[in-house]
Order: C-alpha cells, then structure tokens, then sequence
C-alpha cells in the first residue's frame, strides 16, 4: 500500500537479486526505515526482534532467508542448518514453519547449483501468493461495504471498526481486515475506520493507524474501551478484524478483546466480520474456547507503555505501582455464534462447520 | 484506608484547626505527597488541577474551602466570592454544588463570628457521612462476597474484578466499589481483584491498584480487552463497579468500558454489581441511553500515557502517529438488563423502576 504517496510492499528483493529489504516495524509509528537483510542470520534477526511481525510477512521473511543462506553456501547441511535458525527465531508461528518447509523441500530436490536461484524464486512465490489471497478476501470484503454503502445518504461514511493490526504491514501486502477497507477506498467508497488502541502492544496506534493514514484513509484512534459505546449510538456499521486461528465450526481466536467487541456488535446488531486465509482455519478443532490454548506473554507489556515523549525520544513508561502484579493473555476467542461470517479468498462463509467443510482441503 | 501501615483519610483538618490536608492524586502511583491548604484558592486549585478527584472528595474539598474562606473574612460577600471560585473549578459535578450550598446556606444563618467554626463543622460532617455512607455500601457488599466465599475451597479466592477507580482514593475514606472488597479482606476473607487498567486516564493501573496494595489487598492489573476472556474460562466471581450516575430504573453510566464488562459478565453468567450513594442516583430519568449526554474530552487523554521512565523521570509518551485523529468519549451506559444489583447504603436493591422508588426521598 502507499507510505507517503509512494507503493511498498513490507519485503521485496532488491535490484541486485542478493538481498531483501523490509521495514523495521519496530519503529512504527514514529519512525520509517527500511532495513537490508544480507544473509541468513539477518533474516533471523528481523523475525526474533520483531522488525517483521504477522504470520504471512514471518513466512516470507523466512523463505527469503533460505534464499540468503542458498547464495553463499547451498549444500544440505547449510540448508539445514538455516532451517533450524530460522525455525527456533518464533517457535510457535506455524507459517514459519510452513515456509520453511516448502522452500527447503522443493530445493533439495535440485542440484547444488541450482538452488540458490530456485529458493529465491519460490520465496518470490510465496510473497506473490500471499498478495493474492489477501487481494481477493478484499474483493470479497469489498462487496460487503458496498451494500452497506448503497444505503447511506450522501456523503455519510461507512463506520467500520477494527481492532489490532491485521493490515497490510503484517502480511506482504493488502492485509487481511483491511484489504475489504483499502479496496473500498480505493473505489471512492467513503469509508472511516474506528481503531481500536489495541492494549498491550498497542498495534492498533502503532500500525493500523500508521498505514491508514499513510494510505490516506480518514480513520479515528479509540482505547479499547470506547468500541462498544459506538455501537450503542450507531456510530459503527460492521466490525472487520483478523483472525490467528479459526477452527472448523468458526470460532475465532484473535487479539485479546476481539471477543468483547463481538460481545457488543451482536448485542447491537451491528454486523461482525473476520477475514480469514483459508490456510489459518485449523479443521482439526472446532470448540476453541475449550482446544486452543492461550499464550500468557510478558507482564511488562501490561505494565510498560511505548512510545515518544513531546521531546522526540522513543522511550517506555511504566503505568502501575512497582510492586502489583499483572496478568496479560494474548489471545482470545470468539465463538462462532457471534460472528456474522468469515471472509476468505474463497468467498464469504458462514461460521459453520458445514460451510467451512467446502473449504478443507482433505 | 491503610497506606504503608499507616490508616489515612483522602482529606483531613490539621490539628491546628485552620488548614486541610489532602493527598496530591495527580502523582500516583510513582509518588506519595500529602498537601496543605490553606486559603480557598489553594482548595480550588487542588479540585481544578485534579490532586483530588471523585465526587464525593471534591464535594468534601470544597466545603472545607469554604471554611478556609471564613477563617480571613466570614462576611457574606466574601462567602459568596468563595462559593463562586470553588463553584468555576469542576462546573459538571453535581456534588461540588451541593457542598457549596449545603455550607454556604447553613452558616449564612447565623451571626458572622460563628460562621467559621460552623463551615468546620459542616465539612467535617459531609466528610464523617460520605465516610459512613461508604462503609454500609461496604458491610451490605461484603454479604454477597461472603456468600460466594462459602462456596469456594479452603485456599480458593473471591476473584473480583473492578473498572476504574471507585475506591477511597475518589471518596473521604472506603471507597464504593471497594468498600466491599476492604471489609471483606480486613475481615480475613481469601479476596484477589482483577483491576482494569481503565484507558484512557488509567486510574485502575495508577489509583485502584496503588491502594489496594497499599491497604494490602491481592490484586492482579489487567487491559481493559482482558476481561472478557477471563470471565469466559471462569476466573472472575463476580464484577464490583461504581457510578457516576444512575437512573430511576437502574441504567448505569459510569467509566467508559464498563458496558463491555456488564455484557461479558451477562454472557458468561458471572454477577455485575454496581455500588451506588443513593445520592448519585438520578430520580428525573430513566433511559440512560438516551438521556443521559456523554462528555467527549481530550484526544491527547488517547494519544498520549502518562507513566514513569525505566530512569525515574515522569512524563507522557504519544503512542499513536502525529496525524492521527483520536476520539475520547469519557463514560459509557450500561442498560439495568445487565445489572445484577445496585449496592446502596440502604441495602442491595434491584435494577429496576419500582424497586429502587423505595430510595426516591421525594
């Protein structure tokens, strides 16, 4: 999407066909730099530091660094060991491993000298892939704001809120939540955007914010807390949001929160959608308040806050007594009975296990 | 309540007899500073810049502020002067209001060198009855917390959870909704709060939870997204809030986020509680949602958090792009549907028309 007028991918190969930029996301929203990765550990290091965060964008990164690792040594053992680096940066994000797998398979195939080429190519792919699915969840999403825009009075916008980052920034483009927004702006359809701050990490301030306005996107930072009085006074129309992992029957695991702004779209009858990649559906599980577990991350994140104070110093500040505890889930889940539909690359479906069956690939 | 050992009011007259103390809230909870006033400016100044805050202890401040009035000049213009300076500070809070013409009506009737004593007295008194208001919404609270404390194992806590700051830190001493949680620790009672940060202002992470440590009370602070998912995997007994206004049938508009709350905790069958003054109820309405106009402030109160540095330096640190729009709508309403009961001073009631017409003094 644009940054300042200008298109960006969040990682692209470079002219010489030897490295790869991203951008460091860490800095967001209060700086822009974009960040050379050279070889393999490079590549591991943006992944474990966060430079490159969200599922898709993490793949991504991943399969380029086979491609780095391929360039200066692209024997099995070398292969091998960039797998294992690369795969022990974020143990738990499963595209990761995905990535890893399908790149290091597909090229070992190959002789040595052919590798190299091989892995960037299919890295490319991998990139390429990802734009088109979110892509197409937008056109899918895109439909769904148009009906709803077809019935508002000139010039009125349609409200749509979003809680955390499922943008562009954490896939390779488009995003996911925001492919049906960015595609609706596009087209000239009048849309604003209600972002949720999204405590602890703040993604929504730090990002969702930053790549709406970069985009030109009208949209207005909210605390997490304001959501579900906008819904009471009709000031949200849909809720779009991301999803880490949906099971069978649709109940959706995403940021924590995500499950009480649900809580209020349904007891105000305002439409709540999830964009999700088909390939995020888990169809082994279907009750995922009871079969995912949910990850219990760092208390600082509760009890420290970032950002930059009126002098321009990037900097954390700590909110609490030093001395009280804090308790921080990451994630929680939405049951499907509060979910309107989910909207994949596939089309639209309703969370149910019959609907969603059409889409398991065994 | 208890702060390092040591019982304190949140205001109280010196033994001198002709100044006040107060507690400086703005520098919790990175610092603990008591402030003497002296003159009716200083009581001003302490409600206007926020070092007291909460109803009840401003309605308390100001009619000390009369009384500092009355020590240099008891004459009516000058008690009408004090009254006006006071009455300019919070111009919305109805409790201000009522102090001021509480004290000022009462000693007007009587001969200039008794008013200064007689305003003492009077502030004292407003100070002894919110204290004595405070402590029954307590004993009638701790009943319901006891009564679910008999149903838990030997070693299992009460689990509470509570939104914002409606603890003593906002009245004279107690609290509202943590009159309950006090009378039942101080009673032996196994009680763990789960304290909402409460963005944007967080008064949960820098007041509720400063002074229930300090009073010794277990307490875990969370982000406002967090308690919905901990209601669903049964980790909340039941939700104790406060109210900054309720209505003839029940509605209850209090900190913005407290709705969500009331629909997790309706979802997931745990109690929600709201303590209530009788006072703060609002006899002339009952549709909160529609009558009921909510204070939209500061956007910076969003994009900036204020906190201490790893360093030991105070200050307030943007968390969202420069070009960011933000929106702060203060309180939010939660519908009498929600609620499971109001806890008054006059016993626990439930949320509807006729029930609580037994409280209406009219």
């Amino acid at each position: 999407m644009l940054v300042n007028g200008t298109p960006f991918r969040t990682i692209w190969p470079n002219d010489d066909a030897a490295t790869v930029s991203i951008l460091d996301q860490t800095l967001f929203p209060h700086e822009f730099k974009t960040v050379q990765l050279e070889t393999v550990d490079d590549a591991a290091t943006a992944i474990a530091d966060m430079l490159v965060r969200g599922a898709p964008l993490i793949g991504a990164t991943a399969a380029y660094g086979i491609a780095l690792a391929c360039r200066t040594d692209a024997s099995r053992s070398n292969i091998e060991a960039a797998v294992d680096t690369l795969a022990a940066t974020r143990p738990t994000a499963i595209n990761l491993l995905w990535a890893l797998n399908k790149v290091s398979q597909e090229i070992l195939q190959l002789e040595r000298r052919e590798r190299a080429t091989a892995a960037w190519s299919i890295a490319a792919r991998i990139c390429d892939d990802d734009v088109a699915a979110n892509s197409a969840i937008g056109t899918h999403g895109l439909a769904i704001i148009e009906s709803i825009a077809a019935q508002k009075a000139a010039g009125e916008s349609v409200n749509i809120l979003t809680h955390c980052n499922a943008g562009w920034l954490a896939t390779v483009d488009w995003g996911t939540a925001t492919s049906p927004i960015y595609k609706a702006h596009d087209k000239g359809i009048n849309v604003h955007v209600y972002v949720d701050e999204t405590r602890p990490r703040n993604q929504g301030a730090h990002l969702t914010a930053w790549e709406l306005g970069e985009h030109g996107v009208p949209h207005t930072v909210i605390v997490d807390n304001a959501g579900g009085h906008l819904m009471q006074h009709g000031h949200v129309d849909l809720v779009i949001v991301g999803s880490d992992r949906t099971t069978a029957r649709g109940d959706v695991c995403n940021k924590i929160g995500t499950y009480l702004k649900a809580l209020a779209a349904n007891a105000n009858d305002v439409p709540f959608y999830v964009t999700v990649p088909v390939s995020t559906i888990d169809f082994d599980i279907q009750d995922g308040l009871a079969e995912i577990p949910i990850e219990e991350r760092s208390a600082d994140e509760v009890t420290y806050v970032h950002g930059v104070t009126k002098g321009g110093d990037v900097t954390s500040v700590r909110i609490t007594p030093a001395a009280s505890a804090a308790a921080n889930p990451a994630f929680d889940v939405t049951p499907n009975s509060l979910v309107t539909a989910l909207i994949t690359e596939k089309g639209v479906f309703e969370p149910n296990l019959a609907a969603l069956s059409e889409l398991n690939p065994k």
